[in-house]
């Protein structure tokens, strides 16, 4: 079996085509491949970064929110989560989406992954955080266009909840995965 | 904490603003929410719709492939996918993706999850299928753009991996989770 090289491909031309600031930017890029073919028509849409909060409480409930996800078309259960405005730092917002939307805080913030949101298209740089001994705070006031269910679930009612599909996102299922294989290496 | 209705969002108009057929559709809706509030530019970009295969072999290993994603800008690994061409079924679509890109085959197709691969912006339709007792039948031949290295990894290697971010795609934890939980259900 032959061994992935560790290069990137090399992008020769980036032409911007539409751009709705600051919620997206569309472009086309003229990519050479590792083994020298063009790609004259390789798409990006760029959106603004997001954070995604898997904040757990001291008796180990996972603070989540159930709304609705117009890109789904109906309500699911998601961790927090929000997208990083010009000039603030990503920590500073998930903290300030994790108080907002769901009204608690924590002291003890680490980072579980970063990645994209699209794995050919980019969309959304996403940063998962763990926030641990998450305590309640304050009422949620969101501000969020989506009306939301604050609700706090066990180890157990989320793995049934991601077997039953009643969590479809998959930045979500992946943030919980992060957060128990973190919290059981902390043990 | 007030309950969250089950309601849609009203989409009142939809304008589209660019095609490049038939990779994506950036198009601009206009919004009534459930409160009343109109929302003039809520933007959706759509792909092609995806499929996820988790195809896992009669020794419980599961089929990935370790290759270059331009979206993220370097090399990670995934599970074999791919999108569904116009007309096709997309359990067609799976198992053709699996043939080709890892060379494998099953005779136990089941349904793992749909959902999209961004809950706001809505990107690619996605879903995920269970490939049970896979064999290896054929050497790869994806005629992808990347090139792709395909291994199989145990259940210890793929937390291992997911722990230490060597796993960077929302789809393919998602995959892995689900696959996981399916397997232990029906032991």
């Amino acid at each position: 079996m032959k061994k992935v090289k560790e290069v990137r491909w090399e992008i020769l031309e980036t032409k911007e085509l539409f751009r709705a600031d600051p919620r997206l930017v569309v472009t086309v890029q003229k990519i050479r491949l590792p083994d020298g073919r063009i790609v004259d028509d390789y798409y990006q849409v760029e959106y603004p970064e997001a954070v995604i909060i898997a904040a757990v409480t001291k008796d180990k409930k996972v603070v989540m929110s159930r709304q609705y996800q117009h890109g789904l078309g109906h309500v699911t259960t998601v961790l927090p989560a929000g997208t990083v405005p010009k000039g603030e730092d990503r920590l500073e917002t998930a903290k300030r989406e994790l108080l907002e939307e769901a009204g608690y805080e924590s002291g003890d913030w680490s980072l579980l992954s970063q990645s994209s949101s699209h794995l050919n298209h980019r969309g959304s740089k996403v940063t998962i955080y763990l926030a641990k001994d998450a305590v309640k705070t304050a009422e949620p006031q969101s501000g969020d266009l989506e009306e939301m269910e604050i609700m706090l679930l066990s180890e157990e009612q989320i793995l049934e909840a991601i077997k039953n599909n009643e969590i479809k996102s998959l930045g979500t299922v992946t943030g919980l995965v992060l957060a128990g294989l973190r919290l059981q290496e902390d043990k």
